[in-house]
């Protein structure tokens, strides 16, 4: 049952060799990859804006559209530079990858954390983004805010775990809808203005200048817009989910990003200046101008509706980049090795499944609200950029391969200009929680290392050398013991001592005795049922199942030597309805892991299965 | 280290010799057994005044006396039928065991359920209105409601898990301080009215009467009362907690138990006559009362302190009371026989916890509000009454022993009683809550029976009769199959192939292959390390783990006869910290699982410890 609701929800089984077919091209690896990067330009001008205008006023346009250049030329190396990584790493160049290949195993982990961690804030802020849209639209579903918010995410999940391809078409969609819509509102507005002499009329007035421009105000003011720049990562790091000629196509995708954030963000701080929005807790500045624009009209509902839905989707950025990420850290060793492992429909399904668990838990200890977690957002990110720049330059110094001045000034710009932008951020937003990443980061390494080390501990262990031969067994002369531990006497453990009858000709049927009468009884009736096989018993005081089994089979009166095999046969019964378990005490699972930590005793479960009508 | 924590929290553990000294004598078993009926005392007086004061004003006090009266008149009713009971039942005499016995299954399981929900509603109720009494006093901890009372379930649970004895001086204590205070001040505040001759002067003005007394009022009120009686139950089920003579020491403590109540019960009422105390949200009678008698001193204090501690308290009625009762039911069948069995400390520790986690839930699902639970609360109690009391009417007019006639007389009053009072309080209560219990007990006693048949399927498939013999089963001829599943050649597969050589000589390892590259590689090593046992290779497309092995044994390709034994020798390796098992993948337990479910293969599971510095 469990199975068919699995099947009914993810879609059937996909073979391997489907995965050649769950890839993207251009068209749908835009739309898939970028939600994220897009998305977040519909609030980086706020951003700016809410930092500036309460202090310098009416010049704040001017100093907002700086700021907006800043940023797009950050964009614009940080793409020029990642066209290099994409060629240098075909199989996907993530900051992870690119800082442990070339400045070592702790800066590669400390850029896959800061990835991490910034994308399991993605999906909770964007998502808690996208639901407040909706509930500022639907005032009485407020209430319900955080469960919208889960259920948003759980969908999205299922989405994920359906496959890549079709995720790819179930969220592609949007974000077309929404680079369509908001450009038809800068067209729009531009041509109100300039050529129809429309006089914008603002909906809120701007507040009168207090002090003027300064330096630190002016990088509080690029750092909260440098939100704009996360997700471009997604797409290096994604090579491996595009269509043959992955790179080409990679490359393709980013430039278009470039273009289309270029389009975007700078229409939208044009429009501002235009249109003189102001920066308002109830009223988003894309709202404030599609009014003026539009008024109440159905195309006003449509850049809303379009603008709540591309940032719910934002989150899918995650949940492609996430699982990849992921499971490249685990085939490392540095990540449970579950995460490298393809699920039903091809995806990484562990990795989805434990995206989903951490941004819920932080939408639910955040109760849905995004402006304590968006602190936090662009440090991460910044993290990477720098550590993943400043590799791919000592990749160039180091190799001296064709053109290596012009890549390694590329790079090294990139490099410098995101450590500036960490610098920056984490100063101005110290206080207002990036000091949790700086907190967690390390936290997070260590446990990667820790992880390691125990893989590298059991794989040490297990090694086995071709000259390391199985032990000459005389299968004939072995001495084989066996004991099967009895509570009452009934066909289950007929059945367990049958099987044990097969493998050896020393059995001893053991009894733990907890309850006096039970044991008189039991001894009563294998007296009766006389077998010639001794039945052993042992008190048990303190009404522990295990410790006399054990200290037993230790003891000198069980006289098993080091080349004697010792095997327990555990009867146990089957129920076939799963609450049929809950009814049972479980002893023989519990026997079962007791006896597992002890050298040479092999346990056998004999099944016998209770039909029930 | 848990086992440290635990023996640090429990006690070490006792031996099962140890049960005969973890009882009560009648001087301990007073306070544990009725604190839950004394406490509730404390407000059913001021729910039956709540009811009548908004109506017929002042003439409430002598309509409270009236009401108190039947109260207390049922009460000894059902003391004396209660007498009969422990007479009969020295083993344990709640309505389960006196309406099963005589009424037959399913009466005696609706007593069952009705106690079960009552037990748990006292723990929930009584801790919620000992933390409100808390947070009165304290204010500043009000918004930490929920979580107080929380906690407050959780020592006691854990109180309770050390054992009988002990936990009978941890909370036995508080009853006796209550009973004094208590005592003290209906004392004083008679003496000072008429013999030292002061005048009362009521805090809060009688409100003018808007009715006259009706019936239904009286009803309303009366059934409002009838929590006082709540608990009562708690003595005769407790029968074997007593220490020898058990049967004598239950009756003394009942009759006990009826004196303590009359005498405050009355002793209150007369109070809030003299004092002309009014219901009122802010301030208890109790309170009000003694402000009145002692101002506000530290002996107001010691009085508003005790109430507190013994309205916590009284939930412990129900940590004694309602693990009997379910390790009795389960001994039956009737509920998973894991409820039966004595843990460390001697007492039933499953029942314990489960009723600290129904509790826990209830406090937090109704955000530890108590007037919401409160109508629910009497029903319950008063279905179990009826049951056992018709139980005794219908033994004595079948067993016509001497004084039958008598006896059936007080028990067949008690069952008319108490039959009109669930009429009354059912009618009268039905929306507010009632109804929730008329549809909770049938719902239990449905799960109830489905667990007996559960049970009883099992034990007719596993009954074991004399002649039927073990498999006469020639050791040296017997054909053994053995298959030992391979991911990757190491230590921990050559020691699973080592055991399967002492068990058998028909041994095939076999490979299901879900990425080709690790197959390839397998293959390989295989063919070097070349010891003359089969690989057999199949490929999984779907990634499943176990389809292709269970279909591979069932093939004709693998020609195991029916009288022939599959074993499949799992190698699993064992790590030592608890955190590593997350770092595998666990396909062995995986598997395990999935085998267990076919007939006729046994599952060997050769434990490979893992050494970790």
């Amino acid at each position: 049952m469990v199975s068919k609701l699995v099947n009914f929800l993810l879609g059937h089984n996909l073979e391997n060799d489907a995965l050649k077919d769950e890839k993207y091209n251009v068209f749908w690896g835009l739309p898939i990859l970028s939600s994220d990067a897009i998305s977040s330009v519909a609030y980086a001008g706020e951003e700016i804006l809410w930092i500036l205008v309460g202090v310098i006023g009416v010049a704040s346009y001017k100093y907002m559209f700086y700021a907006a250049l800043c940023i797009v030329f950050l964009m614009f190396l940080l793409v020029f530079s990642y066209r290099q990584t994409i060629d240098t790493y075909p199989n996907g160049g993530g900051s992870y990858i690119v800082a442990k290949d070339n400045l070592g195993t702790i800066p590669g982990l400390i850029a896959g954390s800061a990835l991490s961690i910034d994308y399991t804030l993605t999906v909770a802020v964007s998502t808690c983004a996208g639901t407040a849209a909706i509930t500022s639209a639907l005032p009485f579903l407020l209430k319900y805010k955080v469960s919208i918010t889960v259920i948003l995410i759980i969908l999205m999940t299922i989405g994920n775990l359906r496959g890549v391809r079709e995720s790819s078409r179930l969220f592609g969609i949007p974000t077309y809808l929404f680079i369509l819509s908001i450009g038809f509102m800068i067209v729009t507005g531009i041509v109100k203005v300039h050529f129809l002499g429309f006089t914008p009329h603002p909906l809120y007035s701007v507040p009168e200048a207090t002090g003027s421009i300064s330096i630190i105000l002016f990088l509080k003011a690029f750092s909260s817009g440098c939100t704009a720049l996360t997700g471009i990562e997604a797409v290096s790091n994604g090579i491996p989910s595009f269509k043959e000629p992955s790179q080409k196509n990679a490359k393709i995708v980013l430039i278009l990003l470039g273009t289309v954030v270029l389009f975007i963000f700078g229409g939208l701080s044009y429009l501002t200046t235009l249109y003189h929005a102001v920066p308002n807790s109830a009223n988003t500045l894309i709202s404030q101008i599609a009014i003026q624009i539009f008024g109440h009209n159905i195309v006003y509902y449509i850049i809303q509706c379009t603008t709540a839905i591309i940032l719910i989707m934002a989150a899918n950025t995650a949940f492609a980049g996430f699982p990849l990420l992921l499971a490249l850290i685990a085939k490392d060793g540095f990540a449970p090795r579950q995460f490298a492992k393809r699920g039903h429909r091809l995806s990484f399904s562990n990795g989805i499944i434990f995206l989903c668990i951490m941004s819920c838990t932080l939408v639910i200890v955040f109760h849905g609200e995004t402006h304590l977690l968006i602190p936090l957002y662009a440090v991460g990110v910044f993290i990477s950029f720098t550590l993943s720049q400043t590799g791919m330059f000592c990749r160039w110094i180091k190799q001296k391969s064709p053109y290596w001045r012009h890549k390694a000034f590329v790079n090294g710009l990139g490099a410098l200009v995101t450590f500036i932008t960490v610098l920056i951020i984490g100063i101005t937003k110290f206080y207002h929680g990036a000091w949790i990443i700086f907190v967690l980061i390390p936290s997070i390494v260590f446990i990667k290392t820790r992880v390691k080390k125990h893989y590298n501990t059991v794989a040490a262990q297990l090694k086995l050398n071709v000259d390391q031969r199985p032990k000459v067994i005389n299968f004939e002369e072995q001495k084989r013991y066996a004991i099967v531990p009895i509570d009452t006497l009934n066909k289950s453990f007929l059945k367990a001592l049958n099987y044990a009858r097969t493998i050896s000709n020393n059995i001893i049927v053991f009894h733990i005795s907890v309850d006096k009468d039970a044991t008189e009884k039991l001894k009563k009736k294998w007296d009766e049922y006389n077998i010639g096989i001794p039945l052993v018993i042992k008190e048990s005081p303190y009404r522990a199942l295990i410790h006399p089994l054990v200290k037993f089979i230790k003891s000198e009166e069980y006289a098993a030597g080091p080349n004697d095999t010792v095997t327990v046969v555990i009867p146990q019964f089957v129920v076939s309805k799963w609450w049929g378990n809950i009814l049972h005490n479980q002893t023989s699972l519990f026997i079962k892991g007791m006896l597992i930590k002890e050298r040479n005793i092999a346990i056998v479960t004999v099944p016998y299965i209770i039909e029930e009508e």
